[in-house]
């Protein structure tokens, strides 16, 4: 049996949206039990809607964090009384394996960091993210857990996002680029430059390093995992975001244009359907909170029942395929190996 | 009339592309004079297939700058005998007003800073792209001239982007924005929060600044201009192009899956194209090397004529609208109006 902690009061809208996602996921998943944290007055009634639910604990809190605010006002505010601080304590308690929320990032972020600290192996978190491709899925990291990352970080960014990888997608060894601004050796920031010289000078049987990325290697697909610091990833995100919506709009505005192009979409509305699909944020929703010492998924907020329930299902994959002690022997592994533990006097490329 | 120095050597096709297209763009211009550099036996059998350029002067060079040089490289190979270099030059020279090249970035970058130097005003030189948005276009600056910025160079490069927006496109004081991870004034990284102290405290006729905008609101076309420093700027870029090809591909999968989409493809066919030419990257070709003291132009390596012809226009509407004069004058006076010059004392946010 795998446990998840639901904070049922996260994301744009609420208990409405967590709960009947929860009632999905539960649905695909005979093994998968779920406990709620929340406000009574709001998720009693939507629990009630669901029958899937009803055996499901549920534990009233005192708040919920609200998802504008700071993350040191949302630690302050919601210590031992919000639904996620309770949502993450039960990862602590080992009461629940995961921890589930769509809230406020930066407060998950602070509230999972405090509560959970860090692997004894890692030295700093990362938000990794699941990225549509051309192919399929790529996970890219740190999409905005912290700013800047030296060579080592890198490294263990890099031998935990193919151990997500791994777990969610069963490749032996997944294939990791660095995100840089072009392929050659001599390129980009010192730190990434070191770090490309550990992962190429160690040995490893988990991850294949393949180089240097660039941006636009990042939807083809080139490799399956792409690292990167929190501030970079942040904006390659949000701008692969912005420019998804813009070519829809464009794309929406094109076809409306004529009878012609009307009826044309009309007879392609299967291919569309099947667009929007191969696109849809919600299929591969679910951002994993990596270093941690205990598995934290974070939802998108915006997302629907069927996007909260992939969220489900990551944080399912995760526990089931024993992430955090795959990456905790991985990293252990890693520094071990490491020629000289010090890459700041290491390796300029 | 207005003097444009052609590197025809430059770009994956070379003289083939950059000289139809100087043919191009030498029709809508009446008072633009074109001088070609290259080598003879690979331009001047193309420069007499178009009839209109018989009375261009042509300059054979020595040497080509290869699209894989190194800038240090290029630098020491071409100075004095590459195309590129003779064109770069006849800007420093007075022979010519601008230069267009659609060769290897960092040499045209090297070359350029070396040849002409910087204007007094700015500190450190940008790449300044039009970027296509869903309203319109946008520029993004720095997108990989220059790694890393403080706060003083990025409100630089506000300034210089903000002028280059106003000799484009006529609006007079454009909108501002500076690329974050989030639009709270606590967020990001120091340098970013102190240019924005200063962008808000600084009184300006020639720009309007917005505050912090992220990843997403680029192709949104949330500000006129979106400063960020080189490293990030050419990931978000990159990244962008990526997006789009991607979903490129998977709608091209998606419109030839059965034979109903397929007919409702070729109905919609006014739809796509219109679709395609919004999204076409030769539309808006041509990255502005600002910050030098003089005018050279970036078209895109695997662009082709009406794309170069393109980037000729960029750099004929940057010299009609006396671009450098402009930028000098709006820098100096910013900097005068600084309270005191030393960012890194003031303003955190």
């Amino acid at each position: 049996m795998i446990t998840i902690a639901v904070d049922a009061m996260g994301g744009d809208m609420g208990p409405e949206v967590t709960i009947a996602g929860s009632a999905l996921a539960l649905k695909c998943h005979s093994n998968l039990r779920l406990i709620f944290y929340g406000v009574a007055n709001k998720v009693e009634p939507i629990l009630k809607q669901h029958p899937n639910l009803i055996t499901c604990p549920f534990y009233a809190t005192e708040t919920a964090t609200a998802m504008d605010e700071k993350p040191s006002q949302a630690l302050r505010n919601g210590r031992g009384k919000s639904s996620m601080w309770h949502a993450i304590d039960a990862v602590k308690s080992g009461e629940a394996d995961a921890c589930v929320s769509a809230g406020n990032t930066g407060a998950l972020m602070a509230m999972s960091y405090f509560c959970l600290r860090m692997l004894p192996e890692a030295e700093r978190p990362g938000i990794a993210g699941i990225w549509p491709t051309i192919h399929g899925e790529s996970i890219v990291l740190d999409i905005g857990a912290t700013i800047g990352a030296d060579a080592n970080q890198l490294v263990d960014f890099a031998v935990m996002g193919a151990g997500m990888f791994r777990a969610l997608y069963h490749i032996r060894k997944p294939s990791v680029g660095l995100l840089n601004i072009g392929v050659e050796e001599v390129k980009g920031l010192e730190e990434i430059r070191k770090a490309a010289h550990l992962l190429r000078t160690i040995p490893s049987e988990v991850l294949e390093y393949k180089g240097f990325v660039e941006g636009n290697d990042i939807g083809k697909g080139t490799v399956d995992v792409v690292v990167t610091e929190g501030f970079v990833g942040n904006i390659a995100l949000k701008t692969a975001e912005g420019t998804v919506q813009q070519v829809s709009r464009i794309l929406n505005k094109a076809m409306h244009q004529s009878i012609f192009s009307r009826l044309g979409y009309c007879l392609s509305s299967g291919a569309f359907r099947y667009f929007r699909q191969r696109l849809d944020p919600r299929k591969v929703n679910g951002g994993v909170l990596l270093g941690l010492n205990g598995v934290v998924v974070k939802s998108h907020g915006g997302t629907d029942a069927e996007g909260f329930a992939s969220a489900l299902h990551v944080g399912y994959e995760m526990i089931k395929n024993e992430l955090l002690d795959k990456i905790a022997i991985d990293l252990r592994h890693f520094h071990e190996k490491k020629p000289i533990f010090t890459a700041s006097k290491d390796g300029s490329g």
